[in-house]
């Protein structure tokens, strides 16, 4: 499989996620507005993907200058751009943050070389990102046991970052340690992550996957069809309050309901230090048409008020473990956090 | 509205629910076998209107004899037909009970006076439960508060019955009693009878209806958004154990979390007198298809495996009152249903 993101002659290439399974159309994208439309649009999704995609996009603003006139106010100008594309996922913002503070560093150098230097840090942060994949499912993939059926929402997978993923990672190495295991992946309406592209990238890799809807998961565990439940993240707060896709956080409690641990994998760009808890992370409301419609098709009345919060916030106290590039974290997490964020 | 299911010149007459809320399309019926595919095939749904459905469909097998040859045998073919159409709903059985002891006690008569009768208790079936539906709805309606937000699951509606519906019957007593409430509605797959037909039926009555995706409604009663669900049932058991469209033990269990009620509103004939519990109910696997498709088009690649339960069961504990047209039952069930079997 191609990365979902890569760099290529001038340009950001990326899988169009909307088309997935059925086509597989590559973008070419030349402009920060194209990147930042991507992004809006969903082109491209999955928090740590979000924010590679940021930083390339930021990096083809900086590219597609003449001359270093009113330098500043155009990388603010990019940033900003792309800065309001989505609202919840952290490691937009984080990326961004690491782009401007190599951007500030670097300014006064002649521009061909802050132009090498910003494609540098945004190719490192692609590449950082697959190694952290890596290290996540190596940490995480004893919390797999042999023979277990792990239900996972969403996709936090290769297509959601660059490569590999963060709960399908742990899933990909616990396969990889030939574990006999099976996948179970929620749907994830209103947009079929978990139908569309889970269910892609696992038969891609053969390991075994059953889809369900959303509203199945809570019976079949009640079934003991169920060992686990493992899942991405798009912003953890300092106290381990993660938002995700929405629907995280009923499976989060029908889990607990049922005695299954519930684990959350994420790189530490996912976290955001600056906020106590998860009551202060923004949730992204999305248009309603992504509810009425599938494929295009209307599925309702078309013109029925809708409700479509993107995200939902898990508190801490549901999770069992995070599992990051620096080791699993168990509760309670506020320390645990602390530590591992000072940690080298 | 036209009702659901209708008897009209020697033919069952129902509107196409596969179709809704695009078309309005009726199907005239003139065989057992058509009848038995319809039900099937999900033309008709919710437990009363299958009920109802099967009624007339052996009636319709009565009707279209010529002679009292082999009366008791055809009569046992056309039953055995329609009796294994769906294995969950308990009014099917109800139903074709009732008829069967109609049968019994008049199968010596004149031919012709047998079909007067049957199409009687047929027509006797559908009007009852109208009426009933119209008591569990004065029965309930106190249940719902002035300026609530109700989540309803499915559709257990005027669509799911003879008319007026169970738990949107209680809905439109409380609506009609001017209390200004508003319904959160399920979309619920994988058949959208949320999204198609509760919409449908809710928009038509003026009554304010916001549709959500099923994964949605853990993460709006965290938000205080919901202050109580209530849902019809498919099958009861003498515990309080309750069958009903897949997804309805998620919202129990999120609505006990959530210290919100959860209400059961259901006909007489719902309840399984023989059963001393849930862990006694058929859950009807359906075709995969459902899952893959929606509105004919794939949502997730053609031959992923799936799972397709068309049912759930919620424990007698996780439900705060059944609303019947005997009155509400509250727990201790097992001797609440035992006492409202026995009233007149």
């Amino acid at each position: 499989m191609l990365p979902a993101i890569a760099w290529k002659k001038e340009a950001v290439v990326m899988v169009d996620q909307r088309l997935l399974p059925w086509k597989e159309r590559y973008l070419s994208l030349k402009t920060v507005e194209q990147v930042a439309r991507a992004i809006e649009g969903m082109v491209i999704r999955g928090a740590p993907a979000i924010g590679i995609a940021a930083a390339y996009g930021l990096t083809l603003g900086i590219r597609s200058l003449k001359s270093e006139t009113e330098l500043e106010k155009e990388f603010n100008k990019f940033y900003r751009r792309l800065w309001q594309t989505r609202p919840t996922a952290r490691n937009l913002f984080w990326a961004l943050e690491r782009m401007r503070r190599v951007f500030e560093e670097n300014k006064s150098r002649k521009l061909s070389e802050l132009k090498a230097i910003l494609l540098a840090e945004a190719r490192a942060i692609e590449k950082e990102d697959l190694a952290i994949n890596r290290k996540i499912g190596e940490n995480g993939e004893s919390l797999i046991p042999e023979g277990a059926t792990i239900l996972t929402h969403c996709n936090a997978g290769a297509l959601a970052t660059a490569g590999y993923g963060t709960a399908l990672g742990v899933i990909r190495a616990a396969f990889a340690r030939k574990k006999k295991i099976r996948v179970l992946a929620c749907e994830t309406r209103p947009f079929l992550q978990g139908a569309r592209l889970t269910v892609w990238e696992l038969a891609r890799d053969r390991i075994p996957v059953i889809l369900i809807t959303d509203n199945m998961a809570g019976w079949l565990m009640r079934r003991g069809e169920i060992n686990l439940v493992i899942v991405g993240a798009d912003r953890i707060a300092r106290n381990g309050d993660t938002a995700n896709k929405i629907g995280t956080y009923s499976l989060a409690l029908l889990a607990r309901e049922h005695g299954l641990p519930f684990y959350v994998a994420a790189p530490l760009s996912t976290f955001d230090f600056s906020l106590r808890s998860g009551r202060d992370i923004t949730i992204e409301e999305r248009r309603p048409e992504e509810v009425r419609k599938i494929r295009g098709q209307l599925i309702t009345l078309p013109d029925v008020p809708v409700k479509n919060p993107a995200f939902d916030v898990t508190p801490a106290r549901l999770v069992s473990a995070i599992i990051t590039e620096k080791g699993v974290i168990r509760p309670p997490f506020s320390s645990a956090i602390k530590q591992i964020r000072n940690q080298p």
